[in-house]
């Protein structure tokens, strides 16, 4: 099962709406079941380092199949995944980046959001997950 | 001056219509006036290593403010502009990108297309650069 | 639909045994429906620059769903995707890849073979593709 | 002296089942004595992510001639080998990479493991490099 182009839009118009309810500017980048990107959106006035950071959040999420901030607490110094994010030609490891899921409960991508703090990032990529 | 969003968007809109008139699956690609990617779209079916290539053909037409191809006819061997490609993290210089201008005439980004013949990405490209 | 391990080695049993049968000495890359490597097998004395090669002719063949050789008939100079080989990281747009199918005739993955002349590479990895 | 295919699949063959008998799905990668792929495998429904990481654990253990943990216990904050990680094109240094050896104790390639916790990771490889 993979994404199709209508869900990724209608998930980057959720993120969207919930990105300006919360006065932000954000970045959103959708990819597929094979990590490869579908679709993005900057906003205006949004950081323009963040667009590669939210496809590197989206990447990271389908790559590991869970949060990007998961990764990031086993990632620290001492931690067993100590700068595994030196792989995957970069992966970005805080939070901000959902595997995407279809009503069976399959993977069928991931999102990634990068634009604000990462509680709010986070709060954007779970409402651009739940509109599928 | 730079590109919205929201333009963005409609060019993609009408990229996508222009797409299915032609029964052709296209990867579109908009970036700003900083040649930074604004928005793309891969469309169900299209070919994967096509969203690259509309991403680095909408990149080179806003790096040098031309239609992709007129760079391509100089980049022959033995032309003036050989081998440019190697430039910039990797250029496309065949048709299908071309520079996205406001009502005033002033450059505000460029659309790179890809998933078809050189003649229909450009065709394609065109349809989009017109909704603004 | 997505290639297994059990198909990727089932492949690369058949391209072996067809590179022994011609005296080769050949790299063999497996890609899924995402072109993302499965399975791969550098037969001893084999070219060690040819395992690069054969991983991006099976992300090519991909890629673009095609022979790698159809795309370097058009690459060529003055042809209508001169230096596509820029994209993607690097394409290898010889012949040797090819995609792979289900008996659907799906496309689930591709195959990927350097390590003697072309032509010699495509017939193993006709001889690979065809064990599925 | 340097690590022959069937001896690379032969110990391909010991991790699956290893990797089998502990629940986990991996990614199993061997590199020769040049630090230079020679055959890997992505078990069906193992993380996308691992593959790289399976590759580069296995290229540090040849690359340093040692277990990646150990390299990893150096290279935390403060360490003597801070941060090596960024040469060579990016390194693991966490567990689950080994040297393997021949019955003489010469070092002839790496196994590199990826898709479960380090433990995990690090005894499918130890199953893995036992296996010649």
């Amino acid at each position: 099962m993979n994404i199709t182009l209508a869900q990724a839009e209608k998930i980057i118009q959720s993120a969207k709406e919930k990105s300006i309810s919360l006065n932000t500017k954000m970045n959103i980048a959708i990819v597929d079941a094979g990590a490869n990107p579908v679709a993005f959106a900057r906003m205006d006035g949004a950081w323009l380092g963040s667009l590669d950071i939210a496809i590197k959040k989206a990447k990271t999420a389908r790559l590991f199949d869970t949060d990007t901030g998961m990764i990031g607490e086993l990632s620290q110094p001492g931690g067993p995944l100590y700068n595994i994010e030196h792989s995957n030609h970069g992966l970005i490891t805080f939070p901000g980046g959902i595997p995407l899921k279809n009503s069976e409960g399959d993977i069928i991508g991931a999102i990634g959001i990068s634009g604000s703090t990462v509680e709010n990032d986070h709060a954007v990529a779970q409402a651009g997950a739940g509109a599928i």
